[in-house]
């Protein structure tokens, strides 16, 4: 029997959510006790060299694999959600999408200044998510000292809209 | 120095998302280290007497407890989503809400028949969210086993609601 890794619980879905969109599926790794430990242990590896005081994750993918991260290095998590979510005062950013926009907020007393941050996703791919939510940590205070993604498409160049952040992921797809 | 339990580190806001509202908040419990891991480790309590296969969460507060119960307790996660956001097959269960109503989904082939669930969420209020969850699961195969929250809010009567479920939670309150 051969060990197994992250990828093999991926599942590519051709034309989801739209045709000529390779889909990586992300279900079918959380589906799997054996897959969701994985590929919680794998980022917990990505993390072993960084010192750090919080894990934020983003609306909705970013809390299923962001606060197993955080229980397991006991530290606390810090939701990124979408607008209109969170009970307290909050500070937003809106972005821009393919069509149309976004926008995520978070509590403007959740970070303390100074404080270091992972931001951890399941995929990234054109990296506008990611960058919002990081500039909305540090406008908070806080400092992005990684970002770490399950899912790296390499063909969407995320990395170069990343470019002043320390970026890892666990498994690297080639195309978009 | 007192040990600490859960509701310490659960925020009351008044008024919010409407006047006589009393939201409980739980991101303080997640903020915090400390608060979180008492939260997951009360939850997992819950369920110690209990034999089951696969732990589901409804999106998006469900996926930050149960996701960390899935990791601790080596059993897969069943996210149950908002119309819309899973790639493969559905099927889907719409319920009413105060104002209007929802639609929740779940993948059709994610539950074996007669697969034993939990289904976890940080607040019971009506019911509503749960017993439609619930449900949806059992039209796919399995069968809910327990149903666990963090927070119970005894006034708004959701027991009631979920009557023909093992219902736990971790803090109650007596008001709405």
């Amino acid at each position: 029997m051969s060990v197994k890794r992250v990828e093999d619980f991926i599942t590519t879905i051709p034309d989801f959510p739209e045709e000529g969109i390779l889909f990586r599926d992300v279900t079918t790794v959380i589906g799997s006790a054996e897959g969701f430990k994985l590929a919680v242990d794998e980022l917990a590896a990505l993390l072993s060299d960084v010192e750090f005081d919080v894990i934020a994750g983003t609306e909705s993918r970013g809390f299923i694999f962001g606060t197993p991260l955080a229980y397991l290095l006991n530290k606390p998590f810090l939701p990124v959600r979408k607008k209109g979510k969170l009970p307290r005062q909050t500070v937003q950013k809106t972005y821009d999408l393919e069509y149309g926009s976004a926008t995520i907020e978070i509590h403007k007393d959740d970070l303390k200044p100074g404080q270091r941050v992972v931001l951890i996703d399941d995929l990234i791919a054109t990296g506008g998510t990611a960058k919002a939510a990081a500039e909305l940590i540090e406008e908070c205070g806080g400092k992005v000292v990684r970002i770490a993604f399950l899912i790296e498409l390499k063909g969407l160049n995320g990395r170069e809209v990343l470019k002043s952040y320390d970026v890892r992921s666990v498994v690297q797809y080639e195309g978009k």
